[in-house]
This record gives structure tokens, sequence and C-alpha cells, in this order.
């Protein structure tokens, strides 16, 4: 090993692999996109590609067993990986999950996992090809591979919003983060004293948003049936702002999006405020949601307005206007990742 | 949770992975094959299908970072995942590696790993196309999804084997394991006086069996030029009687092998009887080889033979007669896997 330390944190999770990558020569011709979308991409046959995805999930930093049933992050470990398919516009239709664990862990806890993960892969229509269980000398950490299809036309990628195009999100967003914060701040209380009852009441759905995310599979059929092809695509797993950051700065275009068409459930607004958080802000910077932040030719508006599932929120514009987002009295903020870095937290 | 408590390592690693899939259902069409051989199968063109294997390697359990330096580690973790689509009489195209690390690595540490995978991507013609890299809390974790493609009619399933097939082994056995014992040994006269050098004089043969093993991508080049289509095929991870057990549970046969034509590099007979070992147990029972293990028909025997890659180690019986090797005296001795079981070392 050199001489030279450099600390990991320094690059943060994005710019680590960024850098790790950065010379990689790809060989073969099948190889259509390689690292840095949702997916990547490879040719297969005439019709169609295979995306493929992968993804890891570490106890102790992407979640808590305090607070999260085996059940629940089974089903979540399927559901994530599966909304980076529909992230290219496409369908996942093969999963492999890795397991380590520790001896901490009894068989019956392994099939609470396996059980949430089957009932997964039966929602989402995937098969389970591929499981690899070897031990750890501590915690749980849970790899994944998915496998989807999408015809050659329909693939989707972070790389094409044109200025003009119309940015739009699926469902709700701040739902996930508010969840977490709900679940962190009873977890404090249990600890400070075992004998008071978690007060989860009232919170159903911001828990669910948080434990049992779902992949938007559905939005992508809407699409499809509303024959609208998305000119960029990603799912929203760090906050809509960083996310935001992604889609411009690989197609080196800017954006407006207005805070007050960004769609937030009334309870991740009243949670939020109970906080003393900003709605917005957590809509902003939240992760977890796995809803779909696209953009969409103007030509498409006539299609998906009025959708529930989707809500325009701004536009595409020259690189040259930056990234921001215009708030209730219309000053202009600029866009400011703070979405989830993992190395941070060490 | 449930109140009942049963032990991870009661099942062990196969039988773990057998008991939490074992109700997996398979609902599209193009998976071919899902869990259960090196490699998943997928339907994906007229011609071709598209082969999956997933495989972890986890600090302490798997590697140990005393001895393993961290570009040796890149490669190996590639090899050895090339080596599953090798088993399967395919060809390996693309590779995705997450990775999770606690902040006690720097990112040298982790440039050096990664010049090892670019070095074995670039030996193995292999593409690069997905990188995670995450923190944990603890140690060095590494999962790998490998996919490569075969011709339909060349893919070999571990089941294949029929009565009266040729056993055949490529390269020679046992030298990882030895490879393994000395670095152990090091190791613990290094921890008893950290100012002894470590002897590794002679040793360098074996010491490159277990440190850097390379996937036999070139006998299945010589397999196809051969026009030979193995009945069965497994790669040697876990030590050659282990994998004869899966070979033959899967195809439902016995077999009899000949330790007197098992294939031993001298260097490793030498270390063997230095640690007071077998040769032959060791060439049995030690693992991470990574030399296929396939059986041909009879008829294929004229074109394999005198081939120095490739050595026929015995042949496939009927399921009623057992699974025996045969010693020097003539004496019929059953297999036992006593192949690796990381569950065990907890």
């Amino acid at each position: 090993m050199s001489e030279k330390r450099t600390e990991i944190d320094q690059l943060g999770e994005f710019g680590l692999i960024e850098h790790l990558t950065k010379n990689v020569k790809l060989q073969h011709k099948s190889t259509l996109k390689g690292i840095g979308d949702d997916a990547a991409v490879l040719a297969i046959n005439e019709n169609e590609v295979q995306l493929v995805s992968t993804d890891t999930m570490i106890e102790g930093v992407h979640f808590n067993l305090m607070y999260t049933p085996l059940k629940h992050l089974g089903y979540k470990l399927v559901a994530t990986n599966v909304s980076d398919i529909c992230a290219m516009n496409g369908t996942a239709e093969q999963i492999t999950v890795s397991i380590a664990v520790s001896n901490r862990f009894p068989i019956e806890a392994l099939e609470e996992l396996y059980d949430g993960i089957k009932a997964a892969c039966s929602v989402y229509k995937v098969d389970l090809i591929g499981g690899d269980t070897t031990s750890s000398l501590s915690g749980l950490m849970l790899s994944v591979t998915v496998l989807g299809r999408a015809k050659k036309e329909d693939v989707t990628y972070r790389n094409g919003a044109k200025e003009h195009d119309l940015v739009v999100v699926s469902g709700d967003l701040g739902g996930a983060y508010m969840g977490l914060q709900v679940l962190e701040r009873e977890k404090e209380v249990f600890n400070a004293n075992p004998n008071i009852q978690p007060d989860l009441d009232g919170h159903d759905y911001i828990m669910e948003r948080q434990l049992k995310p779902e992949a938007r599979v559905d939005v992508i059929q809407f699409l499809k049936e509303l024959d609208v092809v998305p000119t960029s695509m990603i799912d929203i797993s760090d906050g809509l702002a960083s996310e935001l950051m992604h889609i411009c700065s690989q197609g080196k275009v800017g954006c407006r999006v207005y805070d007050e068409k960004i769609p937030i459930d009334g309870k991740t607004s009243m949670t939020a405020i109970d906080f003393n958080l900003d709605p917005i802000t957590c809509a902003l910077n939240g992760g977890e949601d796995y809803e779909l932040l696209f953009t969409v030719k103007q030509a498409d508006f006539d299609k998906i307005k009025g959708n529930p599932h989707m809500t325009v929120i701004g536009h595409i514009t020259d690189a040259s206007e930056g990234l921001y987002y215009v708030d209730k009295n219309g000053s202009m903020v600029e866009l400011q990742a703070q979405g989830w870095n993992h190395f941070d937290k060490d």
C-alpha cells in the first residue's frame, strides 16, 4: 500500500465510485451503457435490451433492525432494486440476492427476510434466480442485482433532458424521510425508557413510505399506455434536489422547479411541522421515496396533465440559467444536494 | 420474530440457501434455470443464452488482509466469478462489483483493489458495468455479479452426467489449499514475533494458486476447439470431493475416481508432506483451486487424452454403486465432502 492516505469521506459516495471507475474501458459491443445510470444496458436481441443494476444495504448504515421488521426489509430490498429498472423505463424480470449474516441471526430470522423477498418477487413478477448466503463477522449485509428488459426505443437515460422539457415527479415526496424521523424519535424514547411503548399512531402512511416503499411499476405502465417516452428519468432515492442535479449535470441543462408544485402528502407536512421542519425541505432533501423523477417533451403535456400519479413541478432550462427552485414569494433559491451520503455518518 | 431459534450452522451454507429458496416460483419463461447451478440461465435470443452468477467475499471469512494484497484480492474477485461462467461452458462478458468498506480504509487502498479488478477485467475481457460503493461499520465486503453468454447447445449444467461418462479435471489440485497453509503458518510466526520475516521462499507456485487463481477460460476454449461439449461441469471452489458429490447428486449417478490419477503438482505434494498432510486429502478437500471438474462421453476420450490441461480421473457409475475413490492399494473409500463451510468457522 502506498504511503499516502486520503480519507474516503473526502470524495463522498458518488465521487468515490466515479474516481475508482474513471478509467474503465468497455470491450464488448454488447455493452451499450456501463456505469453511470440507474442500470447498465446490454444489447441482447433485435428489439430489446437487458438492464442490470446492483445495490447493497448494510445493517447500521442503510437500515436499523431495531425498528425494521426483517420481512419489510426483504420487501424493500426487492422494491428499491426494481425501482432502478423502472427508472430506465424497463420491466424487472430477475433478481439475485446475496446475504452475509452473522451467527447472531437464527434461521427463523432469515426465513422472515426471505418471506419479504418472496412477497415482493411475487408482487413485482420478478424471478429469484440467484442466492448466495455466507457468514459475516458482524451484522447483516444484503447485496442485490436486478435484471430487466426494455424495448430499445423505450430505454430512458439520465442524460436526455432538453431545454423546455417539463419536469415531472410521480406520487408524493418527503414521506419516507418523515417516517424515519418518527421511528428515530421513538427509538430515542425507548432507549431512554424501555417501558414506554412507541407512539406511532396516525403515522401509518409515512411509516409505510419508509419501511415498505413500492417501485412505481404502475407509472411505467401508465407512460406506456399514454404513449409517452420520457426524455430522461431517475428514481428518487437520495432526495429530489440531488436527483435533479444528476438529471441536469448529465443532460448539461438547468432547471426551474416551483415549490408550490412539489407534491407532498398532508400527513407528511403535518409531521414535518410537528418536528419544526419545512415540508418543502423534507421533500427536496429527504431520501428513499423511490418515486420517479422524469422529463417529458412539452408536446406530451396534454397526455399527462390531470393524471393523479404524476405532477409537473417545473421545466428544463439552458445550462447557463442554473438550477433553481422558486419559492412561494417568487424568490429563486439555488438547488443544493443535501441528500444522503452514508460516508458522512461514520 | 418467532420464538423458535435454530442456529444457522445446523444447516451449513448449501443447506441454508436450499432451505430459504425451496419454494421459489419462477414466473418468466425467459428464466431457463434459476438457483442451483454455477449460474442462472436466461433466454435472450435465438442462438444464445445469458448466464448470471453472483458471489460475495467477506473480510475475516473469505480473505485475510494480513497476507492478501488488495490488488490480488481484486483480481481474485473477478477471476473466481469468471470461473462460474466457465463452469457453464460460457464466456463472461460483464461484471458488477459492490463494495462495502469501513473508513479504516483510505482511498489509496480502494484504488489498489480496483487496480486488481481492472487488471482481471482486461485479462478476461470483461466489462465492469456497475459499481456500488458504500460504507460498512467494519471491514471490507465484496459482492459481484457476473454476466456471460453461451450458445444454447453449449450450456453445460451440473446435472447431465450419465453412467460410463469419464470424469475429467483441468490443471492440478490442492495447491491453493497448501498456499493457504503456508500463509497461515507464517502469520502465526509473525504474530509470535513480528521481527521474523515471513519465509515464503520456494512457495511461489502454491502462493499464486491461493492469492491469484485464474479462471480456466483456456480450457473452455480448448473444449470448443476439440468440439467437446461436457455432459456436466462445475468449478472446484470447495474441493474435488464436494464438487463430485454435487455432480453425482444432481445427475443421480455414482462415480469411481482413482487417487493415483488425481493431478497434483510436485510443489503441492512436497509442501503437504512438510505439513504432515496427505497430498491426496489436500486435493480432495482443499478448496479454491478454481479448476474445472467435468464429465464427457466415452466417445470423446480420444479428443482429450494426452491434453496437458485435462486429466481423466475416473468414470461415472450407476447411482446404486455409490461415490468412491480407489486408493493405491485398490481399496475403495467412500467420498465425504469436507469442503469449506464458512458457517462452521464462527
